[in-house]
């Protein structure tokens, strides 16, 4: 496997061992994540972010790594998380293979990678590990914890196991339970990884490798992180060069194509496929109405907040926009002075890294009444 | 293969050889189809169904076959279409599997499957076929045809390729051209197939059968043919009682997995992948844009007719209502006096299966003015 860890990438130990929601645990675990600006004296100035299923803590550039990260244009000096003011941390989720312990990684007790024998991930035990950093960096509570799409559920996971660890939060295209055209669609894409025969039960290697599987997968996960009206824009009906082409008679041959296997080559050998299968149905069991008794609008207002945005897309058909809406509401109705923002964006789920001409103005616009 | 010809089908042959507009020819070829009420003396009382992808000719109860069929609840004496009034005829599509020559049928010259030997297949070629059973009828000029779907597509192959062959016309869900999204859920479930191994560039048997690939298919397709609000309020977040789970640590959970794959159950056996791959690459290829110098609304003006009706639902990610209104402006701008119907159904792309309440009258009342 050739997952990177981005140069500069620091580690924190989690306690050892470190029980998981549903059972079992895990010796000898870290959490990957990086920094940007400094923490004030009063330690009041820090922002978490947690990312969604796929990106590495590196979101953007900074002292250790000055390649451009994933969120490059939103995090920065002057930019909309403005790290002139901000203390910002970005982790690489529990259970991922870009730093953090994961199913990938190797199993001290037997010196092997846990694979399969990885315990049932929960968003709640990455969302645990998160606040094991927090405190471990020294921040009695975070000025803000922002949370994109999968990390959103991570944000509300930590806000409903430790009260007060924030005093704001930021949800973006996340949701407070996964639904079920969402669910279908994880499923689908790990039964394509697990029907690979490559998969093999989680035994595959670099030479028999799940490489078909994944790449349905990601092919998949690509449709419905963007929007049809996005692509119709810009696809169009646009046909590749016959020299694109393939010989083989149902191969590439739309210009959509040829962007979804581009998706699918640069994903599949840079992501574990036992990894994703874990984090995957975390998100499909994440429900926050476990801590109100079955109404997740109760749990939502038993968080307790100064000020909260959820933030979401028309086009999102994921993530879809009543689910922003429902966390803004479940928030405000806890007290929180809480905003629910609506954008048109045509991009779809991913809008939020990449139309950031809308997204910086929003999150800027709330970190900078803070 | 158990694909599965329903007792009292018709068959129609082909000129042979056929023609296909892509090149080659298919000899001694037929197309299935059914029919339902009585042709009047003057010959003017014919509907002619085109279905979508899937269905065989057997589109409800008949004097040859009385078991329920695709739409029974649209098509019969006092329904819908009227089967008192209306004599209505009903294909199985050109290049499928249940009666009308495709791929899984023997090549007359080597005695055996076309499998990829089949040539290329075009909507165009099953809107040839249908032309070919409406004048082998003696129909010199249908009452109205109505395309589901794929069938949208290929009733407006039909009219453009045959002026003056319809007096009026209804398009179900259907479109005038396959956009990106589209093409890109179909590229990927035909590449499942192709991927799976026992796909075998199309020598496959009942033994070495490519089950995985339609199974990922036919689930991404159910995924796409019906809508995330109409799953939330039928399965939610339900679960399955224990003794229905899987040993399998990422087996079905949720209810929703369950009915994917009850659908895919029912279908990789019964749909021959290869006639799955050639009229799926047909809906990608159709562009009424041909007919009209790149212009689609030149196109669809270029259609005569006297009265037209384009259908859908806001919930279809598939072929979305903007599709259906261009058909209906496109047909008015060409002087049919035309409508266009949005319906508040909740069940996506499949509603005109499902949703008789609101689809059955719509059809009805427009039948009713002719």
């Amino acid at each position: 496997m050739s997952e990177s860890i981005p140069p500069a990438t620091q580690f924190i130990a989690l306690p050892s061992p470190f029980p998981f929601k549903r059972g079992g645990a895990i010796s000898d675990a870290v959490l990957a994540y990086e920094t940007w600006g400094t923490l004030s004296p009063a330690r009041d100035n820090a922002i978490l972010i947690l990312p969604g299923l796929s990106p590495n803590a590196h979101a953007a550039a900074n002292a250790g790594n000055g390649e451009p990260g994933w969120w490059e244009a939103m995090l920065g000096p002057g930019k909309p998380i403005d790290t002139h003011r901000w203390f910002v941390v970005c982790i690489n989720p529990l259970g991922s293979c870009k730093g953090s312990t994961g199913a990938a990684s190797v199993n001290p007790a037997s010196g092997q990678p846990y694979r399969l024998d990885f315990p049932d991930l929960s968003i709640e035990d990455g969302a645990r590990a998160a606040q094991h950093l927090v405190q471990g960096l020294g921040i009695g509570q975070l000025a803000c914890v922002i949370g994109n799409s999968m990390g959103g559920m991570s944000a509300l996971a930590l806000l409903l196991q430790f009260p007060g660890i924030a005093r704001s939060h930021i949800n973006v295209s996340g949701s407070a339970r996964a639904l079920p055209f969402s669910i279908a669609i994880r499923s689908l894409q790990r039964e394509a990884i697990r029907l690979d025969p490559n998969w093999n039960q989680g035994h595959y290697d670099e030479h028999a490798y799940p490489e078909n599987g994944m790449r349905i997968a990601r092919k998949l996960g690509v449709v419905t992180y963007r929007s049809a009206m996005e692509w119709d824009g810009r696809f169009g009906r646009v046909r590749l060069d016959s020299e694109c082409r393939e010989d083989d008679p149902f191969g590439l041959e739309f210009e959509v194509e040829r962007y979804l296997e581009g998706h699918a080559r640069r994903f599949v050998r840079t992501f574990d496929p036992n990894c994703y299968l874990y984090l995957s149905r975390s998100m499909d069991w994440f429900d926050a109405a476990e801590y109100g008794g079955g109404d997740v609008m109760k749990a939502l207002a038993s968080i307790k907040l100064e000020r909260a945005m959820a933030i979401g897309v028309h086009t999102d058909i994921l993530f879809p926009l009543q689910q922003q809406e429902q966390v803004a509401d479940g928030l405000r109705a806890g007290g929180a002075d809480s905003e629910f923002v609506a954008l048109e964006s045509p991009q779809g789920h991913d809008a939020f890294l990449v139309d950031i001409e809308r997204f910086g103005p929003a999150i800027g616009g709330f970190l900078g009444k803070l």
